[in-house]
């Protein structure tokens, strides 16, 4: 393809692109298909001549639509959104464009001091201490492997980095709402699931700190060595908060690593008046929150902060010949701060985000969102047909519809999400609490107003109703 | 932004991305700047009101821009490339306005069937068993990592993820000229690095089997369990080519994981007549290589076989009741196949990069990037002022200025090399071998005709002259 070429298609597929923003509603939110049905319409082998554009925007358009779930739709009230906005698209673009590899700081110079600069102004914008250094990651996954893998290797003195384990067990804490990536990372790193401590929670399905500290003292006892506690702003069914002070102080006190995952709720800590889900924090050694959540910046951008970097780098660092260069001892070279090597130019879209929506606009919108979650949260309570089953201190609202007899519950909720959701007009999904089947809505959405989340409140009274018996 | 703001600023960005594409050799390769000139241009604070796009597109234009290294332009020949193509540009363009999330099938059916078929098509454009299995990863360097953590886990029947490490030590090994995320895997997986045995190469900078085959014995012997080999098909200094058959029978023999690191030099399997480099990988265990290196696709976007996608997804699983769906038993759930849960929709890219060029296309550009390795390779050797340092299979190029004294050579041709980099014509850079200072020129970039290899040699040879001593 031609330069000439390319611009003519890309002004195409940037009409298609805003048109698709326009009437992103017309589209049924889940795809209404059967599993196979994509891949039966994409031929076997790949073509050995060139097809035209044109044949591939088109099979786009025909094939690959039709089994696209709108993440984009403000009727998205399933997981967690993976909201964006359209000045990171923007980026995203320019990021392409150039293909910068920002591996080190030679090769995209701007790339790393832009992401010095603007995680700086992250952690200003969330209230961090400046005690914290800044890194982007691909997902809290990935970071939150990276602080069990710093605290394993700071606890041994990189004894585990350069001979293995040895006979010594180490445990990982955290409550058993945390989320799936914790115990998936105690396993990558080596420690063993069966060292990994679910600590109970409350009835706000938050940490119970002198728990966490009991079962501390039994393992030390029995000779293991507590390494990490993950604590979470947000959980991931109910976005429960724990007491950071309380397990900060429990962390200290036997000097263990805290790690603290926010990866939805941390943007909501732009508000000043939610910073009381924060409080202890800057007690902890490393906080990680997902800019591609709840910040309105494309899915992968992931903001990582931690106390002590040179720990972080002298964890993952390797420096083979042919990437030396003479300027390594006065820049940031981000390949060592985390798992891959090469790593796309994403402090651009931050940047762009920032700017655009400006702090203000950021803090506007997220107070829309968490109104919209109170709203639902108290129409909830005040109906005598439904039950809501968790606090709702953001804007996800985990609730069910109690209007039939008990036994028959789970079966019922499951069908009223199942019969929505292949509306297209709505596509939220469930969790369990209390082991009883909870439908769960959460409103993080860039383009979500108030009467999307009225429709959908009004969608499930009225499929609930048809489901309505005497007790 | 509303929606017809986005359509007037993204026609303008792309026109701003044709011209770039038009006149990026008009700016230097590698920029002239010093450590800390972006940063101080950005503010210390993000901005409280939202900034007008045209600003931001203009602080891009001003302050980013001259921060640039041109990964895009033809006279990049340092590292490997991250080459692309405006196909790939054109799909990450839609990829970012869908912001698919593509976690499981119910996420983005499309992404999951696309990723599935294009990956059928990668196996057999590369001429891979049927037997192989492909998933999308983002990097090599995970790949790799997931590679390790598979075979830790199959060889203890899945022990160490439940319980972590006992006494038992594994060694992993490689050729002394691997990739150096083979030993920043062997630490995160926790063998510890005095576990990885670097096996010595043979005059061509490949893997001397039978030393690997020995140093199996010994650890064997000596109670260790071999638990994985590693070994390239084009190491990163070199592009030299293990003798993949004979490892993969050793392997075979004692029952140790093989997994063919071919980031770079994997794309030219696409032509039948380099296919002896693949001897043997049918008999190995996993296979990765990087379609963002040589392959036109934008970074990231890395593919990953296997032979055992059951042993995989073991290795990852977890399935929180937030994640469950009523399909799971039909449809393949990606999360599970590697570490991150959050997955871009990579498929796409792939899709629009082979259709768009052909794999007749895709053929011809890399054997026409061999021609050009194999050019200057002569050029070196018939020049009384240089010397081959490594054999040329494919299109990087290895050798050195020896027209002085031979105590002067490395701080001449490291002068050579910064004079010429610093001149922003051309970016290229250095490894050692054998001990010595060597450049190293790779001719992979989408963009590369002859004359910029010409260019670049000519610039050599002339810098080259004014430190030419008689002996």
């Amino acid at each position: 393809m031609n330069t000439s070429d390319f611009r003519k298609h890309a002004h195409e597929l940037v009409d298609w692109m805003a048109d698709y923003f326009e009437n992103v509603e017309d589209y049924p939110v889940l795809p209404d298909i059967k599993p196979g049905q994509i891949l039966n319409q994409i031929p076997n082998n790949a073509p050995d001549k060139a097809d035209p554009f044109e044949a591939i925007f088109k099979d786009f358009k025909d094939v690959i639509m039709p089994g696209i779930t709108h993440w984009e739709s403000p009727n998205f009230m399933a997981y967690f959104p993976a909201n964006k906005s359209k000045a990171s698209v923007l980026a995203e673009m320019l990021m392409s464009t150039l293909g910068s590899q920002c591996m080190i700081w030679l090769t995209s110079p701007a790339a790393a001091e832009l992401e010095e600069q603007v995680m700086i102004w992250l952690r200003e914008m969330l209230g961090l201490s400046s005690n914290y250094t800044g890194v982007i990651q691909d997902t809290a996954s990935t970071a939150t492997l990276c602080a069990l893998l710093t605290a394993r290797e700071k606890a041994t003195a990189f004894a585990i980095n350069e001979d293995g384990f040895g006979e010594q067990k180490f445990t990982v804490y955290a409550s058993s709402e945390i989320h799936s990536s914790i115990e998936k990372a105690v396993k990558i790193a080596g420690f063993g699931a069966s060292q990994f401590r679910q600590v109970p929670v409350d009835e706000n399905f938050a940490m119970r700190a002198e728990v966490l500290a009991e079962t501390i003292q039994k393992d030390i006892a029995a000779g293991f060595l507590p390494i990490c506690v993950v604590s979470a702003i947000g959980t991931t069914s109910t976005t429960a908060v724990d007491p950071i002070a309380k397990i900060s102080e429990i962390c200290k006190r036997h000097n263990i690593w805290h790690h603290v995952d926010a990866a939805y709720a941390g943007t909501a800590l732009v508000l000043p008046e939610l910073r009381w889900m924060s409080e202890g924090v800057d007690e902890a050694d490393s906080f990680v929150f997902n800019p591609h959540k709840w910040m309105f910046t494309n899915f992968d951008c992931t903001a990582y902060f931690v106390k002590d970097p040179v720990a972080l780098v002298n964890t993952f660092t390797i420096t083979p010949d042919y990437l030396k260069t003479s300027v390594d001892e006065e820049v940031k070279n981000y390949r060592d701060w985390g798992i891959p090597l090469g790593r796309r130019f994403r402090a651009l879209k931050l940047w762009f985000v920032i700017r655009e929506m400006g702090v203000e606009g950021i803090q506007k919108k997220i107070r829309a969102h968490i109104a919209l979650g109170k709203w639902l949260a108290q129409e909830v309570i005040e109906h005598p047909d439904f039950e809501l089953m968790a606090p709702v201190p953001l804007n996800t609202v985990c609730f069910r519809f109690v209007g039939a007899p008990p036994d028959q519950l789970d079966q019922i909720n499951k069908a009223i999400m199942n019969e929505i959701n292949k509306s297209g007009k709505l596509f939220f999904t469930q969790t369990k609490l209390l082991d009883q089947f909870t439908l769960r809505l959460a409103f993080g959405n860039t383009n979500l107003e108030a009467y999307h989340v009225e429709n959908a409140w009004n969608q499930i009274q009225e499929v609930s109703k048809t489901y309505k018996q005497e007790a």
